[in-house]
């Protein structure tokens, strides 16, 4: 699909979370849904509960602060085989089995996501890294996506120092689609667990299908969405300043509606 | 480097086992080396003893039959966790900060290495894959290879229905330099704990340093060679007959004079 304004085709960044992963009936059918899409796309997935599930059999603890897991040597070790191996290789492998062309990454791998370590101020977060932008190597991502491959991405960065370091999936996925936004029009979509931006949270029928900045000013004013939500929406609207076309917020039991605007939340700049 | 007879450029399949994965380092000099080379070059690596003392924490009992482990559910989620994730991704994190552009893969990504789960004959191995060769796509190895990237290969594999396999690193490495040589003419390196195949078990000075299959012949009629050694130096005739240009035995810790010819056992042809 290429954009009738720039001439860029279209890239999905799509990121999945906990509530699709730990669930296999659900993540097979959202991987089945996510293959039969016949745009150029990249998947982001998170951890889920296996982490902690795997961390506590190996009587490693999962220390929180700010709702960031702490990442000291033990916890890396973890994550770098729970997110980089178990979940990224059963997604791939499932993705292969729909005829999706899949390869799972980490930012170490092909230097697709260099970072540095977060430095330590009130709190030390360990193995935890901040992508440094400016590094990415935009033709290597090209490399892959314009020779029909879809990459999969666990949260997982390096520092070029030889550690890999821990990095927020959400982080991850704004990363890659502002990167991405100088050669493709990058539609953003975060799936969650419920329907879109809601205006009323209890009710899944209260979704805003659109969102201008406009719009959101307003809304906030009115202090008529729910608290939990604005972080979400406010990194929308910066990766929409840094290039992406826009950002959609939704349910991921329901991709194909999202990616055709016929349901979640399109946030955008204007 | 350009081989004169055929024109085809060198390209290395190395593999390195348990000594080396397992002695970090062993490892990290292992990796310096092998950045080092200005040559085209694979990696094959694999899983030493990490996923039994994993295993061993998370209640797995590690069964075996014939030296191969049996991979049932259980195991093979920790294989791919250990193998694929935690093994794999610190290989590739090493190397990148010693300015190898390594990208990890198993068989799954990109459909690197498709298989086929082993037949139940007496024994049922579990998920344990035997490489489909005829159906290896070398066109993506050539991709990535002809584009800079070190290909790093933990030994699994998949079956296209969605399921990751076990598969023997010795043999991963074999059908990858047989698939390749095609295009390139590849040496194939086995690294192992001794310095390559020893007239004396018991004398690492008694190297002898080319092996031709006549030579082997005499050997073998002779019985000089000690029985544990015949195998590797079968399997090494095999990857010859089917292309590759020579293999090379030999300790890890000389892996550039395993390259240059002036160490380890090098077996070819005539």
């Amino acid at each position: 699909m290429i954009d009738s304004n720039t001439g860029h085709e279209r890239l999905l960044v799509i990121k999945i979370g906990g509530n699709v992963i730990d669930d296999p009936e659900k993540l097979d059918s959202f991987l089945k849904e996510f293959s039969a899409i016949d745009t150029k796309k990249i998947l982001v997935h998170g951890g889920g509960k296996v982490a902690t599930s795997i961390g506590n059999k190996l009587n490693i603890e999962s220390k929180y602060f700010d709702g960031r897991r702490i990442t000291n040597d033990e916890t890396i070790d973890l994550v770098t085989m729970v997110y980089g191996g178990l979940v990224n290789k059963k997604i791939v492998a499932k993705l292969q089995s729909f005829h999706c062309n899949a390869i799972g990454i980490t930012g170490a791998d092909a230097n697709l996501l260099p970072a540095k370590k977060r430095k330590v101020k009130e709190i030390d977060y360990g193995w935890v890294g901040d992508i440094e932008k400016g590094k990415i190597n935009r033709k290597v991502w090209e490399l892959f996506l314009e020779n029909g491959l879809t990459l999969v991405a666990a949260p997982l960065t390096h520092d070029n120092n030889g550690h890999i370091l821990n990095t927020n999936a959400d982080t991850v996925a704004s990363v890659i689609a502002t990167a991405l936004s100088k050669m493709y029009e990058v539609s953003l979509i975060f799936c969650f667990e419920k329907n879109g931006v809601l205006l009323d949270v209890d009710n899944e029928n209260s979704t805003i299908s659109k969102l201008s900045f406009g719009d959101y000013d307003e809304l906030k004013k009115s202090k008529k969405l729910f608290a939990g939500i604005l972080p979400k929406i406010d990194n929308a609207f910066d990766a929409i300043k840094e290039g992406v076309k826009e950002v959609i917020i939704g349910n991921s039991s329901e991709l194909t509606a999202l990616i055709n605007h016929s349901g979640g939340t399109k946030i955008f700049s204007e």
